[in-house]
């Protein structure tokens, strides 16, 4: 039995330093808590009756939820007191595993909280350098053919904390939560475009948002013409209040406020319109003090989600390493995992179908042995575009580097299981 | 500006008759509000300040739900007074649009409710021929190295309702929403059965619920050591009460009560236990009154889901006919649609990626002439299994068809723009 397993397993030998396994090695023996001895305890309790099984269970339900013992899987955020609403929700991505992101834990970053948006009311406006400005309801939009894809929306200042001196004493959710994946269905914008006819001078797009922030980006046309999507749906239903109901702008692989949620018009214009949300922030400041303005992709990047900082192992044995890999410059190519802070590395496995611009999932088995480790993983995507050290960022872009900040994370592995971040 | 792309498109001539175009036509103008003229009332409307935004909106928070607008999108279901949970919750297909379903509408067929199962008191046995039995509880199979697939679930029953003689008066979720699709991630459960090691006699797995109706199965050894997965995650976050919390048996394409929620406990077996679910129901019976057991994989099946019944087209012009295509025998190759009752089809656009045993989304653009008209949709999977007339399917199974009922469904037009379920 498994032979046909078996028979493409290479034998589970290291593939980098400090316990790290091929990335088809075959594990089992993990961790089942009883074996062989069917005297053992454990069998009795596992065929006991659970209180659960003597009565008929709770009748259906039209929306579900999850289960009351996952009340702690949750998004985390600070409502300030002068601005509830400012600010961001992060994805506990140390509790999920997969691609998806589900709608309720999809992260947040909102300027002035999130509008009650009527759908009904609601309308989109194309105009500025086109032939025939138009004017859309989210019931007009739905007549026009759709598409979908799954892509990923990482905010632009996602795992800022990492340009500190010292490695913050928090978990991935805090560090690298304004990140999460799911599939969109909507209009592509290149056929509303088509239908209001660009006029040749037109390069940019001004995207302009329905919440009280009036969030607001200029978007190049080359973009705009290429992959961008009115988003109508987000997994399936309506997309939620918090990512933009009724429509948002997708921009796949772009920086999170770009893809500007509530979204009400799309004006055409010859230049960047300079609004507050690209001067006095989004920008790149450089060692010199001058600033990068208009970087749009974000990078090739990666981080390890299980086991993460404040984890515990329990005890030494066999793990699997996992986490998620993603570039705006389309399909990760390979991940490369470290358990000794980056001086061996060994390929990970991607978990099929890898998709451009989408969250992918590595995983790697690893054989802890109870020492010091600290878990690294780098991300190089199919143009090439290889995650750098956190040492080489920062002497790239200087000590006050925030947003794009794709730098390797490390969490270290104590001896007694303890997960934490650390720079390495 | 949009060139590269209509450089691609066809011609926007009939692909088959009664308005269907050719699946890449390059449609636009398919019902904007307003163009061209900006003094049209429209325009104003359209840079009106709504009141939403005018005032900061509502806070973050950790767990999120739809917009307030969207409190009619609801799986629909009866909890009969005597046994409430016995039966099914559907999904509202015809309110979604893409391939994956959101985990609150994921739909759900309980034989005795939904459980509330304690996570750290749950356990998963295996025993019966095997070298060593084994017990594993939900923390130490998290240790075990995980795999995610896109997988639809389909319940045996569905679409059953088409077995009458006369059209049922219902729409596509009260006829075919036993059907949804989920990212789902977990253990294989060859993994698992490697380290237990099968017992040579072994054929089959006795698989148990941890419901008060303990539903079981008999499942092939030959498929759990296939593509079976132990799921633990549904769409990135742990699997929904209602789909098994905290642990489900997932037989990509196998019928859906086979893929044995709040799974407690795999016997292998050398025979089929001949549990009641196995033989008082989800048996085929046949036109000669005997019936067949032990049919497990989903057929290739198609639904049209915009338009179809109960929804009403505002006025002929363009409109996207769009669907979902399945089968448990691999992928679709092929999705065709009728306008015409089956008179002519034309071949859908597949949304990519095409995967194995998930929902795949197709979609043509059509041109309603105001007439009457009859949709149908008809899949053809990579096998070659072709989704069969009803009037086949009948003659082949007999007026008592009830289980795996795959035929073509049809959405009749009025001239008025009503849909409406026909037999055509």
């Amino acid at each position: 039995m498994g032979g046909k397993r078996r028979a493409h397993t290479p034998a589970n030998e290291e593939a980098a330093g400090n316990g790290l396994l091929h990335r088809r090695a075959f594990i089992a023996g993990a961790g089942a808590l009883a074996g062989a001895a069917s005297a053992d305890p454990a069998f009795a309790e596992a065929l006991a009756v659970e209180p659960w099984m003597t009565a008929p269970g709770t009748p259906f339900t039209g929306y579900g939820q999850p289960s009351r013992f996952e009340a702690g899987v949750l998004r985390t955020y600070a409502n300030p007191p002068n601005a509830p609403g400012a600010g961001a929700a992060r994805t506990p991505l140390h509790r999920l595993h997969g691609a998806i992101t589900p709608n309720g834990l999809h992260f947040e970053r909102s300027h002035s909280g999130v509008p009650d948006v009527d759908p009904d009311k609601h309308r989109l406006l194309i105009h500025g350098l086109v032939a025939r400005p138009l004017v859309f309801s989210l019931e007009t939009l739905e007549r026009y053919p759709m598409e979908s894809r799954i892509a990923f929306i990482e905010c632009g200042g996602n795992s800022a904390a990492l340009n500190q001196p010292e490695p913050a004493k928090s978990n991935v959710q805090t560090l690298h939560g304004l990140l999460s994946c799911a599939e969109w269905t909507g209009v592509r914008l290149a056929t509303l475009l088509d239908e209001a006819g660009v006029d040749p001078a037109a390069r940019f797009v001004l995207a302009e948002g329905g919440d009280a922030a009036s969030m607001s980006r200029s978007v190049p046309l080359a973009k705009a013409l290429d992959d961008a999507m009115i988003a109508l749906y987000q997994n399936g239903e309506r997309i939620r209040p918090s990512n933009g109901y009724p429509m948002r702008l997708l921009l796949p692989g772009f920086e999170g406020n770009m893809q500007v949620k509530w979204l009400r018009r799309l004006k055409l214009v010859a230049e960047p319109v300079m609004t507050k949300d690209e001067t006095s922030k989004y920008t790149l400041l450089q060692p010199d003090g001058s600033a990068l303005q208009f970087v749009f992709p974000m990078e090739a990047k990666s981080v390890i989600t299980h086991p993460s900082a404040e984890q515990t192992l329990r005890g030494p044995g066999l793990y699997e390493v996992s986490g998620l890999a993603w570039s705006g410059g389309g399909r990760i190519a390979r991940v490369e995992v470290s358990a000794d802070g980056g001086r061996s590395w060994a390929e990970a496995l991607l978990q099929e179908p890898v998709l451009s611009k989408a969250l992918t999932r590595f995983r790697l088995p690893w054989r802890w042995d109870g020492g010091p480790a600290v878990l690294q993983s780098r991300a190089i995507d199919e143009t090439g575009n290889v995650q750098p050290s956190r040492e080489t960022l920062l002497a790239r872009r200087g000590p006050r580097a925030l947003y794009h900040f794709n730098a390797i994370a490390s969490w270290g592995v104590a001896p007694g299981g303890e997960v934490s971040h650390v720079y390495a």
